[in-house]
């Protein structure tokens, strides 16, 4: 059986990916494109690395016949999915690679994002895509929302380690290297090749980035008390990859111990013998996330690295990972080509 | 059934991207994996982005068992396979992705490498790799030898040209720009990343290098008379491509034609409109070749570029493509996935 | 005696390397820098690796008192120097940046820019601002016009070839390499990093940049009749440089020769030994041109290349040694800071 | 009056900046430059950027006749100043770029470097020369020993804090992000370009990197008391820059005005207004060192963030402000360049 797909907002660089993903998926069809200002025009004419596909032409989101759509992939920008998954037919399940549905309390919602939720009845029945922690609550979902992509990165890092205990809670820094394509294909100077291509420079200093949010929220649930990291990313010249640097006070064996117990069965998740660190290009167009585990000369500190795809594994390979759930299917369908390198 | 894979010197990139290729192909096993200096390593050690996959240990060449394995890639330094290959068994198909058959002449590779060939009745038995061109004689070769990446590359723009006499065969001149991955892993001081990183220059000029060997000897048999083309390439900071800039006198609407014609039903080769360019980036980590040709204020010039990722369409990848050949698979098998971008 | 500098267009990228270049400049003051959509702003608001001088806020160019002003440096978007250069008082000497004043017939200024041109009788006095071909008419002029980066690089590699008669003026083939920072600080998504930092890719493909209307001009005015060549420029990812390789017919021991004798005396146009290339990294951030020739393995055919920083020697450079000579200082003043590398 | 310059290990890129530097200093003239390996070369095959320079011709040390020399800068592989500069005339002042005398207790240097010091009665006379903090002896010195480069980039940020006891000296975390050209010119596999460029990696994890040694040794001192940090060094794919993060306890509006009240007359440090933070491009190819200061929304936390150029404000430029200091000139001679950019 084929499960008929539809792309919304598919002229973006995690509707690309999905595009490339989904391509070689053997029980999925991409039967709608969506692009409201690129609509009418050829995904090739788009995205030329995509030009040898037989793809549907990318339309206004209005024209697509959600009746002949299984499931939908929400890659739009914040604020828009929320209306419009609330106005599709409840046949059709929603993958949200966007922000709307991450923050299950309203008031968060709007504190990071500025706006009032308008869709709070949705929201409620949302659940959070980091697979390997909500799988159960996935397979049976209707509407999944997407992790952020420092998100996913930083939570497999710390996720295990808050739940035992092991680290504490109250001296957890984040030191994010991220590569450009999480800006999108928006245009901003700043994402200028000229502009970035010898920079690395800081962002959303102070604990600004919206990403805190989804901390605040899965760390405190996770700890039983309300857990502040103290998080800073960096853009770093590569397209693709995050590399997290979690700075915790702990014990270095007992944190490596834990991440091996928890991911041991994941397929998408490996944990590098004690002492090596990930790098962001040895996961590079991969489902990966590689995860490190180092001690420090003084005693009481370690450094969890956590290095994975921030358009893959942090954004278009999890949607489909979560998709593959929701459809029934294999959890690793689409998704097993190894890393590329060099 | 499946087919038990060998590959030998693994540890190079090109070794590193048949791994890649070949973990998600659905009927080959690799059962051995050699690196003569690195023997004794697990790969992960080598390659840490396939550290997720179940792989054999690096061994010597010796301790293989080659009678349990079906076909045999090579991908070996120059002028190491012609004494391998003759005393393998000849239950092992062999696919040599390095130069040592790919010219016919036994003096032609004597001027080249500059050294004697030592196993030319093998080389009477090796067919050229260049699989859309010799599909039929790959099919029942024991050994095939994989095509230098700028002869694919260029071959594929010009082959078609020649055979249907478009252009003028005492004027063809490729610029070519190689992605540096091209240049290996060995160490050389012009291959570190601080003097490559923001250089664009120029190497085996005036005429001297080793793939002229192969242009000399397809061209010249294509057109039944010697032809020699200009070649130079150069060297830019990009990990994976090669884009060949072909500048010939012909008519750019007929040599267009020609190649739609030629390549209509090819699943790796693309024609792009007449008029738009293909650019290095849009081929990245796919068996995908992409063509474009304009014409020119000036009457009678036109320009053929030609775009690969050197090391899967003009080395793993169409080794790959061949071994599926050789082995009664489906020519496609694992070479589906689009190009990665960004 | 001090002169006073004002920068107009300074926001952009040749108006902060002319900042740079000016910083350390014994004799030369920055009084005045406009930019008329940041006008208001500090300049280390916009270019923060500028922050440590000391200088004046960027205004609108009305707001400047042209009568402190002794020269002009005019580095705004094609079209817009004309109207303003001409309502200049005459006491400001100026060097436009931009394309405004590089064509002698208003003919094919139109041709080539697509508008007429609005200051024909100022057109007439202009001086064409290649500064070794033109020193004298430099030094007297009150308006020069800086050429075309690419329509530098090129013309430093051939102008002595065809004065001297040495090559073919129908068989002349210019590949270009060029760094992004060419294409300024606009915004255009095919700009941005996530789109260009894995890529090369030809554009203005088929004889249609304007840079041509340069070479058509100054290649017929040197050969006395009509010269058009090909020329193919494509961006690398690369912030500064062009590499230019001209394809000519015609014999390297006498094309080198000539490039020795012209250049020999030249404080920032080096010829390389023949048979050496030079590489676009062994140039940048400075205003020095180099420039190397090697024959091909068929007879008669040689190649030349030139590489420059676009910004340098190519634009800002190029413009300050014009200014030298016309405020009567030694042209090499503020120049000669060498390469940076890696 | 010129002073005579002799550069010993001039092959290595601090080697070529300097070369750099100094051929537009007024008054300081290379006599002599020196590398073992490459003696008998030219500089222009070693560095094709100084082509253009008119340089003395590579020899070894031997050979160089020092009775003509004024002032050696060694930048030489750690280890092997200390016997050279015991050996050499008392009359030739010495800046050290290496590593053999930054460490003042023998035991120190013995544990970070792995062997005995060779020269430790020498040890005892070198000053450290972090400009800014010890100006006056250095003033005086004989043999300056140039820092670590990211000893400097972090003693920037930190210094200041800790002599006014605004920092908790138990909670310092630094991560760093460091240009490739930090490693070198020597032959290693992971600084190939194939390997750094889409990669960011860290590396001497748990707190072994050997400039750990200076933090330790300047540090406590400036504190009286022993004080460790937590240090971690990260491979980004940009050829010059160092941006240090650091994560520290304390108020961050006292940081920032600590930092703007130590820094207001120094010509290379510049503190941004408080909030902004400085990126690693800004500082590119000068001796300009940039900081910045956040707080952060947890309460009590500031990150002070500090860039500078590792080959020049790092390494060779530090060293030529020294040296000017050292033969009575001022300080800035030759180290005024603006930053390059983009």
């Amino acid at each position: 059986m084929t499960h008929k797909i539809a792309i919304l907002g598919a002229s973006g660089y995690t509707g690309a990916e999905l595009v490339r993903l989904i391509a070689t998926h053997p029980t999925m069809e991409i039967v709608a494109l969506s692009a409201d200002r690129k609509a009418g025009q050829e995904m090739s004419e788009v995205y030329p690395h995509l030009r040898h596909l037989n793809l549907p032409k990318l339309v206004k989101m209005g024209e697509i016949d959600f009746s002949n759509v299984d499931l939908a992939f929400a890659a739009l920008p914040h604020g828009l999915s929320q209306a419009l998954v609330r106005d599709l037919p409840d046949s059709v399940k929603v993958v949200d690679l966007g922000a709307d549905f991450r923050l299950r309390d309203p008031a968060e919602y709007e504190k990071w994002y500025g706006a009032p939720h308008v869709a709070v009845e949705l929201q409620k029945t949302a659940v959070y895509g980091l697979t390997e922690f909500y799988r159960d609550d996935i397979k049976n979902a209707r509407l999944v929302a997407g992790t952020g992509c420092n998100a996913a990165t930083v939570q497999y890092a710390l996720r295990p380690l808050i739940s035992a205990g092991l680290i504490d809670l109250d001296r957890i820094i984040c030191d994010l290297k991220n590569g450009i394509s999480g800006a999108g294909r928006s245009l901003k100077e700043n994402m200028l090749f000229a502009e970035r291509s010898t920079d690395v420079l800081g962002y959303a200093q102070g604990g600004t980035h919206r990403h805190l949010g989804e901390f605040d929220q899965e760390f405190s649930q996770l700890a039983g008390r309300d857990v502040r990291i103290q998080f800073m990313p960096h853009l770093v010249p590569v397209n693709r990859g995050i590399l997290a640097d979690c700075y915790v006070d702990g014990d270095a064996q007992a944190i490596h111990a834990a991440l091996v117990e928890q991911y041991q069965d994941e397929p998408f998740v490996t944990v590098l013998p004690k002492g090596k660190l990930p790098g962001m290009g040895q996961v590079m167009g991969s489902n990966q996330c590689h995860l490190g585990v180092v001690g420090d000369r003084i005693p009481g500190r370690a450094l969890v690295v956590s290095a994975l795809d921030n358009l893959c594994k942090g954004s278009s390979g999890q949607a489909l990972q979560n998709a593959n759930l929701m459809l029934g299917e294999s959890e690793v369908t689409g998704l097993m080509s190894p890393p590329v390198f060099p």
